[in-house]
């Protein structure tokens, strides 16, 4: 009998994801019952959002249990159904979770969808560009952000799948756009390839400074991935009637919530700070798809990913995010 | 030679005001010009955000510079005239700062209004229900809150000039209200005259649990006037989309800013929250003004003062709104 391998939530995670945390099981695959389908696991998305997930806090999708196969984004293909709505092939876009196989009863809480095949665009951009970081970027920047041609945007995490394309797309729209990163390697590629006007490394000495005179005009909106000493800074920066898209607090993920200090500056500067979660847009995904589709097609968006090989290396994947060690989508590719 | 006496703001708040920040001056009153106006300040309004203005930081207007007259909200009455738009018994509304008398020439950076004269409405009221407090409360709960009827609205700072409009005025609009203060006394006086819902005395151990028992719905809208621990207790509480109006921050105010360590809610629960002046919405305030006025002379809008008298006073009447020693509107009497 086949089996299928599955990461299964063991314990809650304190900091980074130990070994303790998931643990690798062998459970068998059954035979298909009428109206079943399975399909295989090619790419899994890997997002700050798990390690939420991970953990016994208010959020908003409930926590995973322990004992479960830990929830992950993937792209799957059908290898084989009972199911009179998939065939063998069809590739598929949903929680797949972190397992190598999934099987589909078509009454999944959260439906899979079929993923077309479209000139220059491959697998894996539906997991990043054209998945949940474009939708992200899209419905964040233009419905919360709502940004005006000459305006400064600020992005922070930029050079992670979902900033890169916020940056990218907040260009599109004729706002001067200044990145926020972790390294000078990252801040090479937002710059010299993704057009973004100013790249800042925030672990450089003076990155506020650089900050600073890269908004001469202030800051219009603030794209936040990160939070705390970051997002401060950013706060200070901000002009009258300025909008903060709250789309990730990353850096209070491992650790304690992250503590604001700049705060304040939100009352002053009359600001508007929405939390914003992109299953709130589910109905206009298709709108967003299009345009998305369409600036990647034509290279007006440009993406890259940072590809782990494996299902066995899904844990030191999910680390990685916290160490910023990926440039654009990363990605657990199954062998 | 008549002289005006005049608190002049002689040096920066380190965190109360302590007698070297504000040293009274006499200063000759001289002959009126032509087109210039002379008035007699009655009452002073003593509001938080004169220890911002106090402190040289970013804010919503220039801070007080070392030497000049600190700035107040003040109701004056014109006691001499040379200018055509003002005559003697004149009550007028304005910045007439932190002294006896205002020379008036017209030209004032932020014009003085007349206040008429109406039934059952005190002078002292036009610095409070139908002042900036009333008008803070209105456009703050309604354009900012937006509340509907049924919504579980959370009032920080009940007790205050504000915050005991705010409550009133979502009673009116059909929310259940919930208010937090410092004093079975104020606890007291919002239930049983005001009509909150519930009244929680944030001193007493076990306030945070009242609080979750008293929003067994969640917390729709939260009416922000103090921040810090309080805010963070209110957020906890947040629904879904709920709404953050940020009117003050008093809980910062005296030291440094209030760190919010619940921030990551705003993310998880999609919150907006927004930062608010009154001064924005100057252009409606006729409009607000009779809706007050109407509730207040019909007594679905009661409130009280907190009156110390005598102009020497004054610095301590600032220092009583951080120690939450008054209840209602606070304000200074001229004798």
């Amino acid at each position: 009998m086949p089996t299928n391998r599955q990461w299964i939530l063991s314990a809650r995670p304190q900091e980074l994801v130990t070994p303790d945390v998931l643990q690798l099981a062998d459970s068998p695959l059954p035979a298909l019952a009428d109206g079943q389908a399975l399909a295989r696991v090619k790419y899994l998305s890997i997002d700050p959002t798990m390690r939420a997930w991970m953990a016994d806090i208010p959020q908003y999708m409930p926590p995973v249990q322990l004992g479960e196969v830990m929830r992950a984004l993937g792209l799957a293909e059908v290898v084989e159904s009972r199911h009179p709505s998939y065939k063998k092939g069809d590739k598929l876009l949903g929680l797949t979770g972190l397992q190598e196989y999934v099987l589909l009863t078509g009454n999944e809480p959260y439906p899979f969808q079929k993923i077309p095949s479209i000139p220059f665009l491959s697998d894996v951009n539906f997991l990043g560009t054209l998945g949940m970081n474009g939708m992200t970027a899209y419905f964040g920047l233009l419905e919360v952000g709502k940004p005006k041609s000459g305006e400064t945007l600020v992005v922070s995490a930029a050079a992670g799948a979902t900033g890169s394309i916020v940056g990218q797309i907040g260009k599109i729209h004729g706002c001067r756009v200044i990145g926020i990163v972790g390294s000078d390697e990252k801040c090479k590629w937002i710059k010299d390839e993704l057009g973004f006007d100013v790249a800042i490394n925030y672990k450089n000495a003076g990155w506020k400074q650089q900050l600073a005179a890269a908004t001469p005009q202030g800051v219009d909106i603030n794209f936040e991935n990160v939070g705390g000493e970051i997002m401060d800074a950013v706060l200070d920066r901000m002009n009258l009637h300025g909008r903060v898209v709250l789309c990730g607090l990353i850096s209070g993920y491992t650790h304690q919530d992250a503590a604001l200090s700049s705060f304040v500056r939100v009352l002053i500067k009359r600001l508007r700070v929405e939390g914003f979660i992109i299953f709130d847009h589910a109905a206009r995904f298709m709108d967003a798809g299009k345009d998305l589709a369409m600036w990647k097609m034509t290279g007006r968006i440009k993406d890259r990913q940072t590809i782990v090989k494996g299902l066995d290396n899904a844990p030191q994947a999910i680390n990685m995010l916290f160490s910023g060690a990926n440039i654009g989508k990363l990605v657990v590719e199954l062998q």
